[in-house]
């Protein structure tokens, strides 16, 4: 059984890793870590946790914690985690950062974007972007795998064949996304309280949210150039999932079908993601707890227009779902291993 | 007081209407009609509408109808309101069509989006499209007003300023929008089931929505040259509101600070329409129950686009508050007379 | 125009308020306090309000209040109301406290429910139970009310008509509570999150809430004996609302339609109170915004039961809209002036 | 591998089924029936089971489904189940029936609650009602199982201990149950419109709702006496989940911790149902999409009465989850198989 630490276990990410994780065959939970909740038993915050009921918050001292396990779960705050996944890689662990520290190579950028300093670039050159789909190979010999962002997920997955195959004029991209309040964290703050989410639905941080340049960066890889993208994010009433609309001007006519079918190609043999049948569109509830992403697209003729829809959920595929499929190819378990739930629906 | 009827007052916009002219202090509601739930009351089918206990629901005899009204509210479906509203307007009712059969101008894009003949082209001719921040002028001297949807309401809005005012390249305009479930009326229908809609996310109609003509048609009018768009609406897991996310590719250099003084300049004497401050966004939240629009803004400098969101309470600004505020300028009455609610947040 | 200020005006109550009275054709708001948004104004906290775009909040300096109104909303927390609503009273204002600090005519009970001392015990003496439907002509004569609580509000109104005919043992009272979420107030508070909150459902306080003490002493009031109940709250992911379901041994046999007719009886010639028909009940959606109390009711004849369901909706009928109705009473206004609205559906 | 069919696999509960089956590992789904849906894919109905893209609905041919199959999980209406269940059971296949159709024993009550006669009085007769923690023993025998309804469920477990260990008077239990809305199935209904349950909250059925006898024909089956129940359930706005809250008076004193720790003797081998610590009570939320039951209670000493609050997933524990419990006991599976995962939370 590998030993698996997770570092910020406190949140909605930290909680959802260990859902997952009980369910898989060849893992097991030996620390959480939690400054805030130090003392605290897992099931005091998340009940729903209660097969988990010996575990108990620690702080992180990251001596302690490198004795328990040989796997690291970061689900620290962007910043706090920059430091620790330093010590845990030069000390031979696994490491998975699901913090945004270790995702965008070039530490310039994200200088600018997290306005902090990033204190560790030669660990830095040594993460691995953890989109499977984008970089199985380099995730498989990864010793640091930095897991990507949400709305970057469901925008890259979204976007990556079109660019791929060249169908589409990259510099007009434009990403309009909407996500369930979990992606927002767990936290106390009037702006996430049930009577101003529920019944409303707005956009946030347009043009200057933090995973633009992670959308980018994978993007202009895919195109072999560098490309800006236009990203409004959205707030929904609901508690889990990502839509993310894309919309590419075409370089030449094509019809839906001849686009689905170049999607098919690169997408036939991914697990997690479904390329839906022409005229269905995807449903955040329908991969809703599942580590799926679901993607449709429909070539509008009228004004030449590509335009896919892909769907996640923000806390599988977005962000624990996936920390265990990276872990599944970087300890060479079964991709799928505890991955293998449907969406719950209703 | 005049007498009003409502034709077609079984769904949600006809039970808003009768909510919202209980607060107008010069109308009375002297008919209600329904064909499914004749001999009903309306409050069998609208208990909150208790006020109203005397209202029963008769079938559209048209005749009878005409004598018991002097202003009607058409509110039947696309297709079955054409026949009705002409029989009225000919007769020398003042009619209020909250259908589609009377938005379109041109009969044949009437014809090709609604596979349905147009039989009444020279009553289509007298109708005067019913935006008030558009065309007050014209609804002032109608007789016959297309009351706008709700989709192109938040749209038509959201763009008029820009285009007006040549600061975009009208050719590439994104409107992207989502919208509460009551848009898609009250009915029997697995698709709006509670479980099917509620913690789900999806797009639909994804380039043939029917309201794409109308907000062409306007826009285009305003343009003075012919344009197309590209338009995706989602369904949000909430009763009310509408909020249209639009991309445009700026002609020249501007920041928000420039383009927002420009909206104000043309929403500045409205009364329903709010230009939010710089750095804020609408909610469809602040304005559930209330007939404004509220409009906020960016210039995205990094890509040359402005990016603006609206938001308006689909059933009313887009719907039948917009009817009632048609019908003030129509009757001469205060253009906001019982119209005066603010949002009910939370 | 009457002279209202609010004191504690940035939460759901306040809020409800500045709404509510916009639309009251005798009565300004003058003045609006926060300590904690001193300075900021009212649209900052609540978009919603634009129309008191002038209005900002300030510190209680209860002289410069005093000078600024000639009524006093207050809805500052418990315990922190006592003074300024002594004050307020003394000075010769009308008030109307929305907090729990006069409700309870023992100050005993007052400080064993809410662990502090009650300091104006005299001017505790003066204040009225502001339930318009048992105590309407105390309130017309009065200076100080005591606006009820949300919970008591529904559960008074369900159980007074079935105690006053003596109908019921009143010793085996049960009140089965459901509420909207923003009857814990707006706050920063993990547990009223929406992840926290949506697609969840529990109950809360069972057997020590706070308003026990306040429904016991009405229903005791009416009985004329003192009289316990088994008081049981629940959180619904609804934004507004209460479903309170009661029951209780019949002393008798009767059937649903006697007691029906002794609810009519009592409520008959009440604005605000609907008697629902026979086999009909109601729905917290049918009165949300609006100031009306819906109650249906039942008799098991299997287990000689009836079982009552009332309706309101927490911020009006439950607060603010009933602090309106008070304030209309007290200054001889319409009883139901300002508060005409109905319900806001869907 | 088992095999194993679904008859009436086009609603929530046969949805649910091939949800959970599919973790199972000595389980294989060879047909689904639908009379509605013949003909269709799972995957039409239910994109998010794209696991079982292979399955297409086939009429209830009986003799087809017989040869495909070794157990047979009947989801089909109240009434139609009944001959279908008759047929398998008697040719030797196992049967799970979800329908009420084989829960009472006593054929007459069936036919006063149900208004439809029973025309397997025979079969009847070798039912087992299938709630593992009170049958296991006969479960394990059993050839037909009657799977028991959600809020029996609910309402059985909490109460049984309290029953069963005499402390409490059976003669005045009152069950408040508060439900998600797929307990009222999938359907093309306006009552279960989106706009119509969101924001709200109702009572139903009060008295009649036809769970009663089931609920009571068990109690009495612990008491040793017949007894009779108030029940009330009511619609929560949340797709699954349901919280009972119920109330009895204690024949003697007792406090919290004491009726606690009977409820543990009686739970503490039991894996699906956890007895929460005092001063816990359960969240719908934290069972969602799991098979267990939560268990919270509180003597109110004020009023010497005991309530106890009880929380299952509807479409898991209060069904389909129950259904492969008790297919587990039936076939000598380990219980748990195919139930391990914990709830989706947030």
């Amino acid at each position: 059984m590998l030993k698996t630490a997770i570092c910020g276990g406190s949140g909605y990410t930290g909680a959802e890793l260990l859902r997952l994780l009980l369910l898989h065959p060849e893992v097991e939970v030996t620390a959480v870590t939690s400054e805030r909740s130090a003392g605290k038993r897992v099931t005091d915050l998340f009940p729903h946790l209660h097969r988990y009921a010996h575990l108990i918050y620690e702080p992180l001292d990251k001596e302690k914690v490198l004795e328990k396990a040989d796997l690291f779960f970061m689900a620290l705050p962007h910043a706090a985690s920059q430091e620790a996944v330093d010590y845990f890689f030069k000390k031979g662990g696994k490491v998975i950062d699901l913090s945004a520290d270790y995702r965008l190579a070039d530490a310039a950028v994200y200088e600018e974007w997290y306005k902090t300093p990033h204190n560790h670039k030669e660990t830095l050159k040594k993460a691995v972007y953890g989109l499977p789909e984008l970089h199985r190979m380099q995730i498989k010999e990864a010793s640091l795998v930095a897991n990507p962002g949400c709305y970057p997920t469901s925008a890259i997955l979204g976007l990556s064949p079109a660019i791929k195959e060249g169908i589409i004029d990259a510099e007009n991209l434009i990403v309009d996304s909407k996500s369930g309040t979990s992606g927002a964290g767990r936290k106390a703050d009037v702006a996430v309280a049930f009577c101003e989410v529920n019944e409303g639905f707005k956009a946030y941080g347009i043009g200057v949210h933090r995973h633009t340049p992670e959308i980018e960066q994978e993007l202009s890889g895919i195109a072999g150039k560098k490309l800006t993208i236009n990203f409004t994010p959205h707030l929904v009433p609901m508690d889990r999932g990502i839509i993310s609309t894309m919309y590419a001007k075409l370089v030449e006519k094509a019809d839906t079908a001849e686009v689905l079918s170049l999607y098919r190609k690169m997408y036939g043999p991914e697990h997690f993601v479904n390329v839906l049948e022409e005229g269905i569109f995807p449903n955040a509830k329908n991969v809703r707890g599942s580590n799926y992403c679901d993607i449709g697209l429909k070539v509008n003729k009228r004004t030449n227009t590509l335009i896919i829809v892909s769907a996640i959920d923000n806390l599988v595929k977005g962000a624990s779902g996936q920390a265990v499929q990276n872990m599944n190819l970087m300890m060479g378990f079964g991709e799928t291993s505890g991955l293998e739930s449907l969406a719950l629906f209703p």
